[in-house]
This record gives C-alpha cells, structure tokens and sequence, in this order.
C-alpha cells in the first residue's frame, strides 16, 4: 500500500476513498446481536456499492465483543468483490492467527492519544500497546497482510479531555516505525469542530510521507461528522475516510447516540463539495436499511430518512 | 432593526443570534397536529433557552396550513420573555390584522428565488408576491412592526434545479427596496453544500448594509446544515441563523425527511469552532424532548439523541 492518499493543496484532488466500517465499528455499538447471515448480506450489499474498503470484523475475544463472535464465519462466508479490500481489528498474536485463516487483506492494530482510554479500552498504556504491536505488525507484514494503525481519541478523551496533536504525532511516528502501511485517526467520541480537525492537522500533515495513506474517522455524536470531512478535504486534501453505512453504531459513552458519520452523508456531501467519488450512495442505504430492519430502530443518517420516504412519496426530482 | 449582524473578516466576532423556527417551519411539516398547549408549552420552554427570535406562528389560512391554525391562540397565551422577539409569517393583509391582534413583534413576509417554487408555494410569480407584499410592509412598518422578508430555495428548486445567485440578488434588492427590515435566505430542500454557500455569498455580501440584518435558513435534508452554518460564519461573519428545536420539521418535498437544521447541533458546532453563542442547548433539547414525546417520532438531531441517553447511562464528563 504505497500510496499517498491525499493531496497537496495545488494537486488535481485524489478521488476519495471510503472505508466502510459499519460491519465492525458501527455493529460493536449495537445492542441487538445480528446473525451471521444478516452481517454477509449487509457486507455483500455494501461490496457493490464502490466503497474502497470494507471493515468486515474483529478479531477480539468473543466475551469482549460478543456482537463480532462470528468474524472468522462471516470472513469465509462474504462474496469477495475483485478490488474490494476486507479487513479486520486484530488486538494479539491469536487475532493475527484467525485473520490469516480468514484471509483477510488488512488487519488494523489500534490504540489512542490518551491512557486513560487506552487503559479502559485495552486495559494497557499506550506505550504497553505500541510495544505489544510490535511482533503483530511484523508477523502480518510477513504474511503479505497490510497494517493500519489506529489512533482513537485525536482530538478529546472521555476521560482527559482535550488532547494534544503533538501526542498523536508522536505515536503516529511510533507506529509508523513499527512498519504500519497507513494511519487512521479517530475522533472517538465525536467532539471535534473544524478548528480541531485543523490544529491536529497543522501538526499531522508535515510527518505524512507519500508512503502512507492517512485515513479519518470521525463520529457524530455532536453532528460535527460531515464539517470536519469537507475541512480536511477542502483544506487539507485528505481523501481517505472511515464511515458508517446508516450512520450505523454509537458512542460507547453515551449509548444511544449517533454512531460513525454516515457513508451516504459523507458521499454526498463530498460529491456536491465538487470531489470525484465513485460511491453509490443509494446502494449503501439500500444496504443499512435492510440491515436497519433486523436492528428494529430507525437509521439516523439524512440520506437514509430521504431517500426511505421518497420511495413513497417522491414528487420531485 | 438597524443592525447589522455579519461582521467583516477582521471585525471581532458578533455574537450569534439564533432565531428559533421550530414552532412554525418545524412544525407546519410535522403531521400530527399538536395541541394549542404543547405549542405554548415548547415556546415557552425555548423562551428561557437564549435564543433571540421565536417565529411562534403564521397567519396564514387553516387549510393551507391546519397545524398553525390556532396560532392567534397560541401568541395570545404564551409568556413572553422580554428582550426575546415573537414573529410570525404573514402572507396578505387579512394576515397582518390577525398579527397586529396577536401583538407580534415582527412579521416575515415570503418569497422564492424561482417562480416554479412560488407557483407552488403561494400560486402567483415572484413577481406578483413582492407587488402583493408592498402595502403589507408599508402597513407593517407605520404600525412599528419589523419585517423579514424571506427568500427560498437559494441555491436549489426542486422543480428548476440550480438557482443564481445574481437571481437571489435581485429580489433581495426589490424587498430591501419594499423597505424590508432584514433578508433570510432559505436552501428549502437542503442541498446546498459549502462551495454552494459561497457562491451565492460571494455575491450577495457586497449588497449588504449595515442596516440590514442577514440571517440563513438551512434545511438539513442532505445533512449540510451544519457545516453550512459553520461555512457562512467562518468565512463570511454571518452571526444570524433560523434553526429548529430538535430538527423538527421535514422537507415538503421529501415527507419524512429531515427538516430544519437543529438548533442545538447548530449551538454546539458553533460554540466549538469558537462563536459566541448565549443560547442553552440543554435547554433547547429538553423543549423539543417534550414535544417529540406528543409527536410520536424520535428527534433525529444528533444531541438530543446524545443528551436523551447520557441522562440514564451517563458514565464520563
């Protein structure tokens, strides 16, 4: 994966590419446990609607996350789409084991910004989980798997509050030396308003090389998901992001609020922003709402309230 | 009203004045029709909140608008907070007897920017709605009323596509020169994105006096409210936006929609990227909470969801 995957302010702009993560981080938030049928088929809806990346799984233990016990079926049941990429969380040396098995194209390691979280997340320190990485990301490397590191809490932490760029540099640089392919930066609990995506960013940018791809992941917990992707986009070139079809998940910290900033929203708006993206949003919606169903609530993307009552209802173009 | 509220580049930021629709814009699109006491109820409560204006009715006739039927009752009855504005919509001068008996404090009278839209709308052009309007702001003003003369679909008609901004100008200008005290301008169907926001900006801004006060409407149908908002006041110094409690409302022509961008999404985005912003959103959340509970449907703004379940499952600051 040695492409850069954002762009130089004067550059033609990159087409945007979309790492569809409700199949793990939208159905981890999610309280009602989905069969393994239900999951393929939202995995093979959403494999054919352009997205670049799907998020299909993880491979933690199955009393942490008892809502992805399935990963290693769900894996050797989806229909993969030639040029799609799936991949999947991998905490330890046993995740690693069943992501090979599954054939997984790219694994993520993940920690964050802030120990705190870190502690309550992965019950480690940040530099506890940096060095625990390090034979994964060799082994995975070896393997022909890629790596993308994950960093949670970029911007604020539950429990420190507001977080440092500097910080997220200095681990970013950390797993970066640990060989990880590309970079995902999370603002976890959704807190960020523009002026943070651009202090972190300000900070962030100078240390991207054109050997890795940067991805953000932004939730909408305070509505603030599609500003702060138009910012990074607009003025930074950032093209890579981590979305939700449906809008799908929550914030572990306050369950019941919105989730990861919806696939369909960010689609559209980046399209009517003027950027190349060669995603179908009507197809990701089609994709939520069936899976919706089966989660018996209402799907809180704009898109999906939109186009589900115009099916009914459409009078104009 | 000879303030202005937008502020150069380089002035000190002004303060935000929110102006709060919901009563009228949210809930003439809502379907069940709320008791004269709910309304009463959900202004007051949004009365204590710190918005400024609370368009609390419209004088138009019941069976154009059955929900708003009651709304001489309803500004008969609520308490009204001194230093808060109550305006209403009226559309003739039968509407303007029944807004100086409710002893509002100002009128909106309304057009489009396309005369599909108007046709529609209020069944005459663009044309014959500012001729209809002269004697009503003329009435208006002598009686000490302040006007708003509002202008939809700015950016996009659902039945003609794509608006010009010279277009948007235009009739701004021959309101302004009816003698209107202040412009909102309205993206009905919410599909404008920033790049949209700017343009039509760009050339309305230099029109503009300082006895003019400016304020934009976003609906958020396509999920570009906020970062509309944020657009229009980072790079423009709006200060002044029409917003819902709750997003309540909908789109009239996509049922079932998202309506008005919400006022407390708008608030927090805001108060985040650094505005000054005197209003409560708790408090907003909390009045729209109770409406949506007579409503029968879910508030779909991101913090009422987030503020509704952090009272029972509240675990981090």
């Amino acid at each position: 994966m040695a492409l850069s995957h954002h762009a130089d302010k004067n550059d033609a702009p990159l087409p945007i590419r979309i790492t569809e993560v409700g199949p793990r981080d939208g159905l981890q938030n999610e309280r009602r446990i989905m069969s393994t049928e239900a999951k393929v088929r939202f995995i093979n809806a959403l494999s054919e609607s352009g997205v670049a990346e799907i998020e299909a799984g993880s491979f933690v233990s199955a009393q942490a996350i008892p809502q992805l016990a399935d990963s290693d079926e769900v894996f050797k049941t989806i229909a993969r789409r030639p040029g799609v990429v799936y991949s999947a969380l991998v905490p330890n040396e046993r995740g690693l084991e069943r992501a090979r098995s599954a054939a997984v194209n790219k694994i993520g390691v993940f920690t964050a910004a802030s120990d705190t979280f870190t502690q309550r997340n992965i019950h480690c320190t940040v530099r506890e989980s940096i060095d625990r990485y390090k034979p994964i990301v060799s082994q995975a490397k070896q393997a022909g798997i890629v790596v993308r590191g994950y960093i949670s809490t970029v911007t604020h932490c539950p429990f420190e509050g507001r977080v440092l760029p500097s910080r997220v540099v200095e681990i970013m640089r950390e797993l970066l030396d640990l060989g990880v392919d590309e970079i995902s930066l999370g603002d976890t609990i959704g807190k960020a308003a523009p002026p943070d995506v651009k202090r972190l960013m300000d900070e962030v940018m100078p240390h991207v090389g054109q050997a890795v791809l940067l991805s953000l992941h932004f939730h909408d917990t305070y509505g603030m998901g599609v500003a702060n992707v138009l910012t990074a986009w607009s003025e930074y070139g950032v093209a890579s992001f981590d979305t939700s079809a449906g809008g799908l998940g929550g914030c572990p910290y306050a369950p019941g609020a919105s989730g990861n900033v919806a696939t369909e929203d960010v689609v559209y708006a980046l399209r009517a922003s003027g950027a190349s993206i060669g995603v179908d949003e009507r197809l990701v919606v089609e994709a939520a709402r069936q899976l919706g169903a089966e989660l018996n609530h209402p799907l809180f993307s704009r898109l999906s309230r939109m186009h589900e009552h115009r099916t009914s209802h459409e009078v104009v173009p």
